[in-house]
């Protein structure tokens, strides 16, 4: 065995071994006997507290951690308890740290017992991403080397010492840490596979990837494990996987949300960049805490973040509304189920009253194009570095990007002429999207786009293929909500014999489609808005939410 | 001659073509002869209407000019007429197109005619610089190998045609658009010095420069010849002319105003960015036109522009105050006048009732040395291109940054390394600003940074060898305003045979002084605030102003 295999098998056990062995699932059942995990099945090792608890919405946690129906530790344990158990089934946790987040609960119910909750956020159990930097706990965003270490640094005084802005600011809300989530080496992957967990399976139907980057947090939140929690997001990370697991998530705009001291893959590179941003099972819960940390002024202690409170005042969307639907985007066509999940949410919303027009805006390819340059500025050296560490072999899927190993770096010019073109690509978008005011019902320009997140409902196995669906969101820096409309079904999501493929990538993508083996995934689509409307969008989701709720 | 030589003859011909007659000076006085052009000088050509008109602020024009007190043609035919005496005294013009400006304004008058006012800059002349692409002008940025092209292209369809987006924005808000205003070929110096138009004298005192890279700016308004002009600042290039002038000078945050459709140097850089601001005689009237322009949502038409709309509550400044004062950044002392404003300042604002505390903040030459290798990505390549164009010598002053030729260029992992050395210097020095807040009566964090802004009043010919002062607020992406404050006064303002230089570079800026040379010549400081706040500085530099009247 390589040393590379060692570290990463001890890591592997030592995240199994931090669970308390009456957690621990005794035979894990194969992927063929139990497709899906969430529900009936999870519940079984639950007691009937615990399932409400962890099946209660975070808006509601709080509701009653800070009113003393919950205790803060009851809580915490409930989502421990899950937490653990989802990750015995689906591979999404790279860091437990339970007994530091009862001893944290423990203190919160102490000073409720003084009638005093410490803040917006009290009580709530939130899971973080393998880029947060977390006290006495390590991160490895999934790289063997950088086990021990501090972002691949040894003896680095940071490590298991410092914390990432938004963890001391989440503390202060009163949020309960207690796991930190998988996500795929490079974190450059629509699916999350590394070398120390392994693969992260999507918990409604592990047939499915849980998606990428923030592919723990899906896996996790979908199988209730956690009320919400953050990801990253700079080419779908967060987007991808809410909508495989059935979630909203939200894609604030860059400069929204602190991102202050977490690790990252090509750190500096900054014409697109990545951005953090919650995942709930409901808009209530994302708006929960974006309204929390922007309530205690994140850009005194983040300089990227930008003054911008939360304003109330833009959420309050009233009246009709003008939606652009966005069925294809001329590269890669839709699975069937994506395609209904389209035609069900602008159906949802006409019924409701609103308008919904054909969206035809400035080629998708060009944006996406100028968005892929960007992750190429440095051929691969970053990336290349980390892996060189341990030796460790690269997964299938990132191979995609970094499989022929460094490749030329972009020179000054060549960066520079690279964003003025995306400068370029935004004018020429936001110009589009400024006429369209001539052609709604409201005189306005549209309100939001909806648009699909990915041409299947979820990713099998090394199938992502194409992330053009996410990425021209991260060029434009829009803001972007994923809304779960629907659940794959085999009775009615045939396979579409007539579809005539534009190439060969997307007749390899639309063939991947099996009725069977999707049969109960989750199906979602995005509402994309302009930059800096996280309140507005946020509102947009949860009016989407409602009237596909009254028309089903 | 040289084929540049006649080009650019052919160019500075045409500047001074586009004058009427009668408007030319018989015979331009030496420096020797008429030091200071202001004032009573350049009054003697202009009727007392027009010289009412020019001294009023731009606050008051646009009362006169919006109430049929004064018609848009007078305002705009007297701030022609006294531009046409600025340019010929001083070299501050690239572009001149009164005829245009009068039509627009006789276009105003009829619309009034029908009590209309266009907008909240009904009837205000509003100078540009030559960055500015305006309809029917061209656009040289003070190279020769741009003259009859866009950017340096033949033949280019914008040519002549394009308006940068802000130019139509002021058009919309009521404004006259009739100069565009002269800068230093490359637009990196604080002298503005090129080829065709040659050097810009200080109108105050023609021995020293206007500054730069706004120098045509600084000038223009110095002497009166505009109300109100627009700059732009990538390492102080609003505020060293604004300081040099005696004007109210604002660089606001990257992202607060639109920049889009600019030409620029190293377009495409973007760890610093250069930003759009206002100079004018009093912090009125820049308070006045960033408000208009906000007033219009510039985030609608320019991506990287931020929704912020103009917020009067975070300019409603009240109670006392804490100031820092950065009375040396340690790398170069100060010019006896300019430590006699400093020390003026904080005295008029400590008699105001309000604090001032040492700034002792990270170091600033580490600030500033990141500025810099931001400059130095390409090697030179954009700059040195638009030099080749036509064969024209580099002058004296652009020679420090690019007199090598070509040099190295950066690749995507320095560059990256240094975004990443930037962030982090960005928050070491926001922690060191919010823990003032410990030390002042307020208890809050320090309110404004007093700081020179040079480490003279005015930069001689040549003579700009230190950006210091002003480079470590672009880096940072600071709020700064400008605010004049004396004048030298050579009775007063003694050299200081004591001063122990800490380098040679130090010896010779403090050795630069004369007091006999640089009587009467301006004498500024800048404020300095966070990021984003506008309103709120805007507000302080009033309060400061305020102060130093009473004080005086």
């Amino acid at each position: 065995m390589a040393i590379w295999q060692t570290l990463a098998a001890q890591k592997r056990d030592s995240i199994i071994a931090a669970i308390p062995q009456e957690w621990i699932i005794p035979s894990i059942p194969k992927v063929e006997e139990v497709k899906d995990i969430t529900g009936g099945y999870i519940q079984q090792f639950l007691s009937p507290k615990e399932i409400e608890i962890t099946e209660t919405d975070a808006v509601d946690i709080i509701k009653n951690a800070s009113t003393g129906v919950w205790s803060a530790v009851e809580v915490a344990k409930a989502f421990c308890h899950r937490a653990a158990l989802a990750h015995q089934l689906t591979n999404c946790l790279h860091e437990i740290f339970f007994e530091a987040a009862i001893r944290d609960a423990e203190a919160l119910d102490a000073l409720y017992s003084q009638q005093k909750p410490l803040g917006p956020l009290h009580g709530l159990p939130v899971s973080l991403k393998d880029q947060f930097h977390v006290k006495d706990v390590e991160t490895t965003m999934g790289y063997v080397g950088w086990i021990g270490t501090h972002e691949g640094q040894k003896n680095h005084p940071k490590h298991r010492v410092y914390e990432s802005e938004m963890v001391g600011e989440l503390r202060s809300l009163g949020a309960i840490l207690y796991v930190k989530t998988a996500v795929p080496h490079t974190l450059m992957s629509g699916e999350t596979v590394n070398n120390i967990i392994g693969y992260t399976l999507n918990p409604k139907n592990r047939y499915l990837s849980s998606g990428g980057s923030s592919g723990g947090e899906g896996a996790l939140i979908g199988a209730r494990g956690s009320p919400v929690g953050f990801g990253t997001d700079i080419g779908g990370s967060i987007r991808i996987p809410a909508g495989f697991n059935g979630l909203f998530g939200l894609r604030p705009s860059a400069g929204r949300l602190p991102y202050e001291g977490m690790a990252n893959s090509m750190d500096g590179q900054n014409t697109v960049l990545s951005v953090v941003g919650p995942l709930a099972p409901s808009a209530g819960g994302l708006k929960l805490v974006v309204k929390s940390l922007l309530s205690i002024k994140p850009w005194l202690d983040d300089p990227m973040v930008v003054k911008m409170p939360w304003r109330e005042e833009e959420g309050n969307v009233e009246g009709k509304l003008t939606f652009g639907v966005l069925r294809t985007d001329g590269v890669v066509g839709l699975q069937p189920p994506v395609r209904r999940a389209v035609e069900m949410t602008l159906k949802a919303l006409v019924e409701a009253g609103h308008e919904v027009i054909d969206w035809n805006p400035p080629s998708h390819k060009n944006v996406n194009d100028a968005c892929l340059q960007t992750w190429r500025y440095d051929g691969g050296a970053d990336v290349l570095a980390a892996f060189a560490l341990s030796s460790e072999p690269m997964s299938t899927q990132v191979q995609q990007a970094y499989g022929r190993g460094q490749q030329p770096q972009f020179d000054a010019t060549a960066i520079a002429a690279n964003n003025v073109r995306v400068r370029n690509i935004k004018k020429e978008y936001m110009d589009y999207w400024n006429r369209t005011a001539a052609i709604t019902r409201t005189g306005r320009p549209v309100d939001a786009i909806i648009c699909p997140l990915a041409p299947f409902a979820a990713a099998r196995p090394e199938g992502y293929k194409y992330y053009g669906y996410t990425t021209w969101v991260n060029l434009l820096d829009y803001t972007s909500v994923v809304v779960p409309v629907t659940n794959v079904d085999k009775s009615v999501d045939k396979v579409d014999d007539m579809y005539v493929p534009l190439d060969g990538l997307d007749k390899e993508v639309q063939a991947s489609y099996d009725p069977e083996l999707y049969d109960g995934a989750h199906v979602s689509v995005q509402l994309v808005g302009r930059r800096f409307q996280e309140e507005r969008m946020l509102a947009i989701a949860e009016i989407t939410a409602m009237s596909l709720k009254s028309s089903k």
